[in-house]
């Protein structure tokens, strides 16, 4: 069976892992330890535990469980002292505490969920990200950095503190994938942190895997405004330390005028202009269907496909 | 198979119910639905839930899952907004917002657990029980009556608000059953609540059931001071509306001289004062063993010890 390794964290990891888990393949997901925002900034302050919440997403991407569990994993407390927690976080928190362990409170939840593959946090130690602009302004956190509208006037540097050792599974896992795929994801409070990762690029560089990047489709204004696809690669391979990529998967799709109209105040569609034959175009839109909730987020209207992903990336893995 | 239906609530069913598991018998646990303390009654107040607490006690007693879940079930959050809550009755509210329904999130942390035998809420009506004293006090809540010092002077009333009708679920176990089993625990806050609720006393004098009175081992200061077994039948009678016992379970050994010592301030030995041919008199203490944990309450250091009690049981079942 093929082995494909998805690199990232947070919401962009989802829609790969759920469109794969329908195939026959052994997945694994390596996840970001960066966050710390929201429910689980004020869980790692609090309680001093590991951040849980892009492992929550990614656990119930590859689950098979019912649709309940599912829903409960998402859930949010509403009011009070538990306001704001989703119920998957405290989950992995409670058994990070009762294990002692942050992996093990993870496969716990894995054998809950009925998961499919394995969810790999990058480290295992607390790291906070933090950036420093080119005003040598310093951002101390990655809730701040997600909120920043000035990264792209430019940033010095970014970096895990204290620089952390990858988890040594972490590796195991990209030295044996037969297909890496990085992205779709949060530039840099998804995909970069887990090249900040002491041993993580210089895996992506050694292993005998094929590399697929998988480009955003709509650029985050203030963060990646007017980025290309070439403006992503060369920030990824800033941070590897050379172009790794065998290929790279954008989107050929033109959202509704009206989609792109409300996105306008988040973000711009990412456009590419690399003409190589890594490049692979393809249709990968979801379909926008008007859900229940008022508050859904706009950068969702606007969002790729789990299945049209994973049958260009089926694709890659069939010709390997 | 015999068909086994507890009643009770709170930490006292919970060695009964730990004990009978190992049987092979049908066991129902009815579990009344007044707490209001500690994080069920934060739960209660800031989400509108009904009380998870006494359900996660039993549901724990019956559980076949491994340590590491009934671990997780018990564990309390120590910091911030999660400060004192079980993880268990989290997630059993969790499950209830989820589902829209209490006994549904029952039913699902039971399958969770892998438990023996059910877990059925007496009622599903949002209750506060409350008590009024000799000198016309109002005690507004199960908690106020847990801590009030002056129950034994005397109480004209106890009642549940509004005055609930019982979950059909619960009365069909009470019907159904071959013994019931009342007790032991709290008289006021965890059996008597039980006998509050419309229709569960009338089921309890009809069913075909034998029933037995599991009485307690000590006394709570304030609350049933120098009770007597025969003060607690009386004050079930009262409620039950008949005096319905077969059986009249009660310990004859003596805890260790330095137990008692220790236990004063917070009560004294229940003493039997019944010299009737149903009063089975029998060894039922657990052997005391200095835990790790230097907050273990001193009441749990003279308990009823599960296998004891199952084995006391169980006899009076085989000869049904």
């Amino acid at each position: 069976m093929k082995k494909i390794v998805v690199v990232g964290g947070g919401t962009g990891n989802f829609a790969v892992l759920r469109g794969l888990k329908n195939y026959d393949v052994d997945i694994s997901a390596v996840v970001s330890m960066a966050d710390d925002g929201g429910s689980t900034g004020i869980l790692r302050d609090e309680l001093g535990v590991l951040p849980p919440g892009d492992v929550r997403q990614c656990l119930i991407a590859l689950s098979n469980s019912s649709r309940l569990m599912r829903s409960l994993m998402n859930y949010r407390f509403e009011h009070g002292g538990l306001g704001g927690h989703s119920f998957g976080n405290l989950l992995l928190s409670a058994l990070e505490k009762v294990t002692g362990s942050f992996e093990k409170a993870v496969e716990e939840v894995g054998r809950i969920l009925y998961i499919k593959g394995k969810v790999i946090p990058v480290t295992t130690h607390q790291v906070r990200l933090k950036m420093i602009l080119k005003d040598r302004r310093v951002l101390e956190s990655e809730k701040e950095i997600y909120l920043s509208q000035e990264i792209d006037q430019g940033y010095t540097t970014i970096y895990l503190e204290p620089y952390p050792k990858a988890n040594p599974h972490a590796i195991h896992e990209i030295m044996n994938a037969d297909l890496v795929v990085v992205g779709p994801g949060g530039l840099h409070t998804s995909l970069i942190p887990n090249l900040l990762v002491e041993g993580v690029s210089e895996a992506l560089r050694l292993t005998q895997a094929k590399k697929t990047f998988v480009v955003n489709l709509m650029n985050r204004k203030g963060q990646t405004t007017g980025f290309k696809v070439s403006d992503y690669l060369k920030e990824l391979v800033r941070f590897v330390g050379a172009d790794i990529f065998d290929y790279i998967l954008v989107n050929a799709q033109k959202p509704a005028e009206e989609l792109i109209q409300v996105y306008a105040q988040e973000g711009d569609l990412v456009q590419n202009d690399l003409n190589e034959s890594r490049v692979i175009s393809a249709d990968l839109l979801g379909e926008f269907r008007e859900g229940p909730k008022k508050d859904l987020l706009k950068r969702s209207l606007i969002r790729h496909d789990p299945k049209k992903l994973a049958q260009e990336l089926m694709k890659i893995v069939t010709h390997l």
